[in-house]
């Protein structure tokens, strides 16, 4: 048994500014981390869910980028609304947010 | 399907020195971390099993804490070797190391 029902991995990687395959930190990864853990927290999951700061997911042309286990869902996870919606629907309800889920075809590259 | 078959967290979170609740990096995180992206390496696993980064995942006292999903199999890694031990046995093989394993009692706290 794990500690967590779901633990939420947010990739907060940083890059140089002249690096070109860019970060997720730059694209708000921070902001991104911080709307999952109110979120997390203010629908009661504390305790159950935890969502937890990760470096380079290898998903960085989605970024920010996030990682839902046990499932193994990727997210692509553009604003702090999007992470809110993700809690609320997948996190709450178990519907996986297809609209934001990182292509299938990405896995297998 | 997830990109990876596999996915370790390995907790490097430092905190303050002078912090009671010590941190996985005075523990010898980053080595730990090492050995696991290595011995991934030598296994021929890149690209199917990825050792990632992670702050805190909240079992300090254990540190340097290390979860591997989907399985959500939490382990205390004190030394390098150690890591090189869970590669072989639990990523190559399947079996977990039970050693290794971080107290079931725990995951209810």
């Amino acid at each position: 048994m794990s500690k967590y029902e779901r633990h939420i991995f947010i990739c907060t990687n940083r890059r140089a500014e002249d690096n070109t395959k860019g970060c997720c930190a730059r694209n708000g990864a921070e902001a991104i981390r911080a709307a999952f853990k109110e979120a997390v927290f203010e629908r009661g999951l504390k305790g159950k869910v935890r969502a937890n700061q990760a470096g380079c997911l290898d998903a960085c042309s989605f970024g920010p980028a996030v990682v839902v286990y046990p499932e193994g869902i990727w997210y692509r996870v553009p604003s702090p609304e999007d992470a809110v919606e993700i809690v609320e629907k997948h996190l709450v309800k178990g519907e996986i947010v297809e609209r934001l889920v990182i292509p299938r075809s990405w896995a297998k590259e």
